[in-house]
C-alpha cells in the first residue's frame, strides 16, 4: 500500500521503509522547539527527572522568546531567565532573545532551520506551520519536548490523512487565511483530528509561501496533527534564499490511502471570518450583518508576514483608522518589522492611526497588547476565538485576513475591502 | 515681599494681587490630567460621591491612556473602558486613545495643551514636567483630579522655593537628565519637599526644549511641588511651533525669597548615574565600577522625545547591542516614533539588535513591555528606581542619560559613550 506523504517522512525518519497510519514509530527528530511559555515547563524536566541531562544537539534546538516578551510581568521574566540560563548552559546554537527574536513559527523558516523533509516538534500548537516547507513538524507537550531535547527522538502514532485538492486561483482580496478558514468552516474544529492535511493539485502554486504558512499554520485549528504541502518551486526558492541546510522532497505515493478527500476551487473562496468561539464558525465576507468591533489585531505566528503587512498597508494606505477603534500591528520578527520599515508600511500604519508593537505573541493568547474587556470585539487575524482568548470571557474574536481586519479598522465594523470600494 | 514665578502664576489664577509661602489659595485651573490608571478612580469618585456631576469645562481635561495600552490585561482594558466611556459622556474634546496617544507628558506640550503662565494638576506625579515651558504643573490624586475636573478650581498651599541658577553649557554626551540627577544627588529625593525648584540663571539658554523636560519631569524626584523655567525664546518658539493658545510669561520679582539657591556650573556636570534604590545615590560615570546589566530601556516620559532618541541612535549606529543584552527602544508618542522613523533612527536601533515598542509608560512603572526577574539589573532612562519599581524586589534599576543607557547596552556594563572612544 502506498504512503503518504507525511507517512514517507515519518517512516524515513524512523529508518523504515515503509509506516502506516496507526503504527507507532519512534522517529529522528531535526528540530526540537519551545518558547518562554513552555521551555521552563521541558527544563525542569530535564534538570529533575532526567537529571540534569545534556542535550542531544546543540545545534539542533530552538528556544524562542516570543510570547510574553518584552517581559510582560516578574512571572514571565522568570521563565525567560530559566530560558536564557538553560540556553547558555548548554551552548544552545538558535537561542533567540529580544532583539534577536519574532514570533518562532515566522523566525524559524526566516532563520533557515527548517526545510523540507524534516521533523521537527515544537512545544507550541503552531509548529505544525513547517509543512508548508514540506516538512512534517507538529505540536507536542512539554514533557515531550523534554524527552526530545534530551535523545533527539519522539514517538509517533502515524497518521491517516486527508486528502486536500486546490485547484484554481484565489479572488483578489482573497488569501490563504481565507482559504484555512474555510475548510475549518466545512470540517470542523475536529475534522481533522490527528489526521495530516495533505494539500495538493493545481491550485498550490497559485499560492505564495506566506499564503501556506498560513494555511499550514491552522491545521491544528481542525485538529490536524500536521498540515503539509509539496515541495515545488516556489518553497525550493524559499529555501534557497533563506537556508543553507540540505532538504529532501518527499511526495505521496500515487495509490497512498486518504481518509477523505476534499476538492476545493480557490476561485470560489470569499473573505471568510470565523464568529466566537470556534474557528469553524465560519461565515463568508456577504453572510456577516453591521457588527460594530472595538480593536482590530493585525499580526501572530499565523498572519504576521511581510504579505500580511502589505495587504493590510494596501487596505489602510491614506484611510483613517475609525475614531474609537484600536488598531493594532504586530510585524512578526524583527527582520519583518526592517523591512516593513524600509517599504514605508509601518509609515502608513502609523499614519492611520495604528499602533506597530515590537514582535510578539501578545494579544493572540491572552498575553498582552491588546486584551479586551468584558463585552468588546475584536477582528483578529490571529488563530483561535475561544471564549476568553484575547482576554475578558465575555469579549469577542473575529478570525479574519489582514484584508478584512484593516478594512473593518477603518469601518469600525466588520468589512472586506471591497466595501471600502476597493 | 517679592514673588517668585510660581507664586505669581498661583496669585493670578487665584484672583489676588500676591501670595506667599505657606498661604492656602484656591486657584482656577488651566488643564485637568487623567491617565488609565487614575482616571477610573477620579471618574469613580465623580458619579459617585460627585452624583454624576458634570465637568467643568470639555476643552480643559485631557485623558491618556499609556500606562497599560495597548492592554496589558483585563483589568486594564477595563480601566480603558471606563476612561473611554467617560469620555464619550462628556465629550472630552482631548481624549487619546491607542493610536491617538503617547506618554501623557510627552503629549500633551507636543498637542499645544499647555502654554506658559498655566496652572495645571494631572493625576500623574510627573506631571511637573510642564515646568520647562512656564507653566505651573504638578501631580495630585485621584480624588483631586475628580474635584479639578467638576469645578475647574483646586487648593494649594503656595510653595516656597529653592532657587537653582545655571551657568555655563553642558559638555558632550552630558544632557538635562544628567543635570536633575545631579541636583537631586546634591539635595536627596526630599531636598525640595512642598517647594519650587526654580530654575535660572544665564546656563538656561543653553538647555534645549527636552532638556528641561526632562529636568523639571524629575523636580517630584527631589520631593519639588513643581519645576519651573523662565520662558526664554526658546520655549517661545516651541509653543509657536506647537499652541494655538495664548501664553503668558510670568518672571520672578527680583526679591523674591527663597529658601535656598543653589549656584550650578552645567559644564561642571558628568555623566550620571542613580545606583538602586533612590535617585538620590548618584555617582558620576567616572565613579561607576563594572556592574553588569541585562536590560536597557530607553524612552518614558523623562526621556522618550527626539533628542533622546537621537542620542542614543548616534551612540548605537553602527554598533551591536551586546550578546545577552535586551535593549528596549519606547519613543514618547506616535508622532516622535513616526519622526524617528523617518529619521533612521528606529532603523539604526533594530539593527543594533534593539527591540522598538509602541508608545508607552511600560515598564517605567513595572507595567510590563520590559518586567526585571529576580537579580536582573537595567539601566533605565526613566525617573524612579525604588526597590521593585521595574519588576522583582531583588532587581536593580539604574537610572542614567540615554547616552550612558545607549552605550551600557553595547558594552553590557554601566558605560558612557566615551568607553566607546566617541
Amino acid at each position: 500500500m502506498g504512503m503518504t506523504m507525511t507517512q514517507k517522512i515519518l517512516a524515513a525518519h524512523a529508518g523504515l521503509e515503509s509506516a502506516e497510519a496507526g503504527q507507532l514509530i519512534e522517529a529522528e527528530l531535526d528540530l526540537v522547539l519551545g518558547n518562554d511559555i513552555t521551555s521552563p515547563v521541558a527544563i525542569h524536566e530535564m534538570d529533575g527527572k532526567m537529571k540534569d541531562s545534556s542535550v542531544f544537539h546543540k545545534d539542533k534546538i530552538a528556544l524562542v522568546l516570543d510570547h510574553f516578551v518584552p517581559n510582560k510581568d516578574i512571572k514571565s521574566a522568570e521563565h525567560c531567565k530559566c530560558v536564557r540560563e538553560f540556553a547558555a548552559k548548554h551552548e544552545i546554537t538558535n537561542f533567540f532573545d529580544v532583539g534577536e527574536m519574532g514570533i518562532e513559527h515566522a523566525l524559524l523558516p526566516e532563520k533557515g532551520l527548517v526545510v523540507a523533509g524534516d521533523v521537527v516538534i515544537g512545544a507550541d500548537s503552531h509548529t505544525c506551520t513547517y509543512g508548508a516547507l514540506g516538512a512534517f513538524s507538529t505540536g507536542v507537550g512539554s514533557t515531550d519536548m523534554a524527552a526530545g531535547m534530551a535523545t533527539g527522538k519522539a514517538w509517533f502514532k502515524v497518521p491517516s490523512a486527508i486528502k486536500i485538492e486546490l485547484t484554481g486561483e484565489l479572488q483578489k482580496w482573497v488569501s490563504g487565511k481565507d482559504v484555512i478558514l474555510h475548510i475549518i468552516g466545512m470540517i470542523g474544529v475536529d475534522g481533522a483530528l490527528y489526521q495530516s492535511m495533505e494539500f495538493t493539485g493545481g491550485g498550490v502554486k497559485a499560492l505564495s509561501m506566506d499564503d501556506r504558512f498560513t494555511i499550514a499554520n491552522m491545521a491544528i485549528e481542525a485538529g490536524g496533527k500536521n498540515g503539509i504541502f509539496p515541495v515545488d518551486e516556489t518553497a525550493i526558492q524559499y529555501m534557497k534564499e533563506h537556508s543553507i541546510r540540505p532538504f529532501k522532497i518527499y511526495e505521496a505515493d500515487e495509490d497512498a490511502e486518504y481518509e477523505r478527500v476534499i476538492r476545493l476551487d480557490l476561485g470560489s473562496i470569499r473573505p471568510t471570518v470565523s464568529f466566537p468561539h470556534l474557528p469553524e464558525n465560519t461565515r463568508s465576507i456577504d453572510e456577516v450583518e453591521d457588527i460594530a468591533i472595538d480593536q482590530v489585531v493585525i499580526g501572530s505566528c499565523t498572519n504576521g508576514r511581510m504579505e500580511d503587512l502589505r495587504t493590510a498597508a494596501k487596505v489602510l494606505e491614506g484611510k483613517k483608522v475609525k475614531k474609537g477603534i484600536r488598531a493594532i500591528v504586530i510585524p512578526a520578527t524583527q527582520k519583518i518589522y526592517l523591512q516593513a520599515m524600509e517599504e514605508g508600511l509601518l509609515k502608513t500604519f502609523i499614519e492611520a492611526g495604528a499602533v506597530v508593537s515590537t514582535p510578539t505573541c501578545g494579544p493572540c493568547l491572552g498575553g498582552y497588547m491588546g486584551i479586551l474587556a468584558e463585552g468588546e470585539r475584536c477582528v483578529s487575524t490571529t488563530n483561535r476565538n475561544f471564549v476568553g482568548r484575547m482576554g475578558h470571557v465575555k469579549s469577542e474574536v473575529y478570525l479574519a485576513s489582514p484584508a478584512v481586519a484593516a478594512a473593518s479598522a477603518v469601518t469600525g465594523k466588520i468589512s472586506g475591502p471591497e466595501e471600502l470600494g476597493m
